[in-house]
């Protein structure tokens, strides 16, 4: 018979649970960290729910925590920020398997060990549904923040690595066919990578996580920049084993709007930008920042027509 | 028509919740915040989830949104930590109404005012029952930090004010007998008040606030500072409308085990013990911290025999 948390009790999963924390955290009514002088906090959250978010079938329960964690992350990573802990607050059906738990807090932890932070407290309690809901607390030089909003015409769009990898991970797990060689995709849909391996600035950068889409996250950039984009789809990093997969027109969507490669879409100029293709591997520019408002997809390969992009093809919750 | 989530979509939603917000803090991965020098940020989170933590037979969404925050500062007030701000995690089904999440951030808001803290960020999500994660942050001098592992023998126990009356205002509001003489009891149920106004500490103190009631929050400070207690009956604080309506064993069982009324209970030296009561009206001293491990209930008006107090009769979640 499985164990589930209504066997062991609140206390009983609490105490399996906390094996996760450093011993100094656990105890008190909240954690208290130390952070370093002039530095500031910066602070992110996400809300996961079972059949939403994640489920059994695309995302084992180590999978589930890795990203859950790796998604906070990222966001820390788009704001120019190094993690100091996150707090995880857990709603269980009493008949969830303590297993389960156990190996969602197995994946919260390789990822925080892998980059950095500690799971530094939180709250389980009694729910329908499983709901994980992260706060992950970083801290940043408040005159190296990365925002959203100072992108300047001219900038390069530059982009860390792969998009529409994740989307296609989860078609691949959702229809039940994992390809040894399209192993790569299914990965970045379980496993994805916070970017905390961009070069130290030496200007400014403005920019954003690729978590909803690399159109979405270059239309968010232009919208609160006041500036316009054009983008080449011809150089729009694409796995190969996608491109094996599916036509060139599905792996653009995908790459655009699939959301969840939690890559760092970055403007800076253009000669540094050059500097960080060769400093990190994967890494690419994709176009650049223009002072006309509207966001465009061109093709330098000639193959494509042009297209204005706008964030109603984007993904959207609460669709009917 | 009740305008719902689903007719506004996710960023209609969003726009709406972020009136709430300080403008600085919107439109970025992450929220920036500046903490003083020196001083350490406090962390808690809480995940409420409709029907387990709150309905709306009991709580409307404004005194849902009230609790949520009150509690949470309650466990930064625990700490000696004053608030920074929160982030709200809000899982929603697709018919809940509009009007009801507005209210729910109204109420949140009012709290906020009233107390420290601004509404920083967070998170909008599908969900089939609505959650409510909040995450609430606050500095504090490392020295100043309130622990529950450091209470020490002879110690008085000082508790801030009423208890049991959250427990019993939540009884009338589930059997519809909301009596104006003990409208009160109601209050301490919907609109919880986070105890930030202790006097200033010029010895040692240690405590957590009495979240899940006077009974446990003592056998904590008890077993992580490894003494007992003596707790007296007639000493501690119960609204004179609490005790017209029940029997003194009822009073006493949801003064102890209730839960809810987010007092602190605090372990310092008899003198400045006695000072603070002059200080903060409705506070007292309810017994003292013996070296004797066990915790034990007596009555120094002779009504009634001592009793030994355990966790088992206390509040937990996932029971059978």
């Amino acid at each position: 018979m499985t164990l589930t948390v209504q066997d062991i009790g609140e206390q009983g999963l609490l105490k399996r649970v906390q094996a996760f924390c450093p011993r100094a955290v656990v105890g008190d009514d909240a954690a208290v960290l130390p952070t370093e002088p002039g530095k500031s906090i910066v602070i992110t959250s996400d809300v996961l729910v079972d059949g939403v978010h994640f489920s059994d079938r695309t995302t084992p329960p180590e999978a589930a925590g890795w990203r859950a964690i790796a998604a906070n992350l990222s966001d820390l990573a788009a704001m120019g920020a190094s993690p100091l802990g996150i707090t995880v607050g857990l709603g269980l059906p009493k008949t969830t398997p303590v297993e389960w738990v156990e190996k969602l807090y197995q994946g919260m932890a390789d990822c925080l060990n892998q980059y950095g932070g500690a799971l530094v407290g939180g709250d389980l309690c009694r729910s329908p549904v499983i709901t994980v809901a992260i706060t992950a607390f970083g801290q940043v030089d408040p005159n190296r923040v990365i925002q959203r909003s100072t992108a300047q015409p001219g900038d390069a769009i530059f982009v860390t690595g792969f998009h529409g990898s994740s989307r296609a991970g989860l078609e691949m797990l959702l229809h039940s066919d994992p390809a040894p060689e399209r192993a790569s995709l299914i990965r970045a849909h379980q496993y994805p990578i916070p970017r905390f391996d961009i070069p130290q600035l030496t200007s400014r950068v403005s920019g954003m996580d690729s978590s909803d889409g690399l159109a979405d996250a270059v239309l968010q950039i232009c919208r609160m920049s006041g500036v316009g984009a054009k983008l080449d789809r011809a150089l729009i990093p694409i796995d190969p084993a996608l491109k094996q997969w599916v036509t060139p027109e599905k792996a653009m969507e995908w790459a655009l709007y699939g959301g969840e490669d939690f890559q760092l879409v970055l403007c800076l100029p253009q000669e540094e930008a050059k500097l960080w293709v060769e400093q990190v591997s994967g890494s690419a520019i994709v176009g650049q920042i223009t002072s006309d408002l509207a966001v465009r997809l061109i093709d330098s390969s000639g193959e494509f027509s042009d297209r204005t992009l706008s964030l109603d093809q984007g993904f959207q919750h609460f669709q009917k």
